[in-house]
């Protein structure tokens, strides 16, 4: 493997999600934290106007705008549009990168604890996502292997792809220190990996991990003006990664009717009850579980 | 006692509080839960345009509108005095009010279970309160008694004030069955009670019950450049109601230092590590113990 010189660590990129901001101003007086000997880390707060509006994003959701078709058309011009081409010049350029790994750390409404969401096949990813869950085995992975150019997530800005930390619950607007504390944990891990790598030092990892792979959303049920007529059913909610079996309770009605899961395959919830998504109406992701395998 | 004609219920009046906003979807589509024989009961949504936007106001908190002066200073013209202005003409005027009792419906970040704000020492007031907690020994009444023409509470429009109903912990923006369902359960105690003293039934409600009052708020710590250097201590989270103690831990610093409780008396913790306040960096109210005496 090449060795890493860059690191960029990024949040608030979703701009109320605070513990990644206030990570980044703890690391900026403490650097020494995030430094190691083989490699620069660079801080960056990725979306500082919507984090001074205390909002997810102004304009559009900024952890979208990073597909390089996207980044290469000035006909997107809305804020965040614009901000994925800044960061694009700042990190990238996406295709021939200056930045070797972005870190991006996200928080959840969702009882998902730490979860890891590797998008890339490349060693050095599911290296990284394996050699943290080694050390913290209650963390989740998710598998959304994807092309880099075709990635439409900050951090397939970084050369070799990044890592999506995303930790919760917590409500957004707010910190806690359980959730700050484990997602400077995770990434204290993510930057010894990395040295560890670059120094050619033998790392034991697994040859394979379990994780899931994304299989759909699902919509909160609507009326025919498109108003919420359901919410998480209390058997669900708080249940992130508990299987969801052919007729198990999904939502409940504002009326107190029970809506059943109507899908012929057990499969296991993931941001249930997100809050950043209901500007769409969606009560949660369907995942089902696989096994990552950890190509060298 | 004056019989009670008109009752308005509101929600909304912090647009990302969806619990309220939904209970009133859901009761405009079953009126007869908020129906009593006699009284007429009136759903408003407090501030649809925050909602729209899903944020807690647009210019200013609401519910800080509604002090008589302010009603009356047509200079104050932000959305939010405005519509403090349109609900005074809708519910009141707060002079001579055309309805009788607001039930105002809140949500908190915070641990608080069900909170009853009683800023009135009319007896219809403290009898309410004393009514649902009797029935629901698990709810926590505030002791706030206000002038009623100087309150600045949406409330303060009834004619024999209201009540603040509020309910958590959820984060903004989402919904939770728990939460919109005990919300649902004390506006029945409430309706319920209203009925019961309009039918002159003898009601065996206690002379005097436990509450709390406010002391103080307690700011989050901040730099010279007043950034927040400090969170909720873990200690403290999710800890409202419990006893702070000189020495006691309240913050813990980005760089994880313990900040303890410099006070000299013992007080209690309210609306910890909420979500709304941190625009003004407050980090929890302090609360002291009281008893509430219902005067008949």
């Amino acid at each position: 493997m090449p060795s890493i010189k860059h690191v960029a660590i990024t949040g608030g990129t979703h701009g109320n999600e605070l513990t990644g901001v206030y990570l980044l101003k703890h690391w900026r007086n403490n650097p020494v934290q995030v430094c190691r000997d083989s490699f620069a880390t660079e801080l960056h707060l990725a979306n500082p106007k919507a984090h001074g509006h205390n909002r997810r994003y102004l304009d559009q959701d900024l952890n979208r705008q990073f597909n390089w078709p996207d980044l290469n058309d000035h006909a997107l011009c809305g804020y965040e549009q614009n901000r994925a081409k800044s960061l694009n010049t700042l990190l990238g350029p996406k295709d021939e990168p200056r930045v070797d790994f972005v870190l991006d750390l996200h928080t959840t409404t969702a009882n998902m604890g730490v979860t890891l969401v590797v998008k890339s096949d490349d060693p050095l990813v599911t290296g990284m996502a394996f050699y943290v869950k080694q050390r913290l085995p209650e963390v989740t992975l998710f598998h959304e292997p994807s092309e880099r150019m075709d990635d439409n997530f900050l951090i397939s800005l970084g050369r070799r792809h990044g890592l999506l930390i995303e930790v919760g619950p917590v409500p957004q607007g707010l910190l806690r220190w359980d959730i700050y504390h484990q997602t400077e944990t995770v990434v204290g891990h993510c930057l010894d990996y990395l040295e560890a790598v670059n120094r050619g030092e033998a790392l034991e990892l697994p040859a394979e991990m379990p994780g899931f792979r994304f299989v759909q959303k699902v919509q909160l049920p609507e009326n025919e003006r498109g108003e919420l007529i359901a919410m998480v059913h209390p058997n669900l909610q708080d249940a992130d990664y508990q299987p969801i079996a052919p007729g198990d309770a999904l939502f409940m009605t504002l009326d107190g009717q029970t809506l059943p899961y109507e899908g012929e395959e057990t499969l296991y919830g993931a941001f249930i009850n997100e809050a950043a998504y209901y500007d769409r109406h969606v009560g949660l992701s369907l995942m089902r579980p696989c096994t990552i395998k950890r190509s060298v």
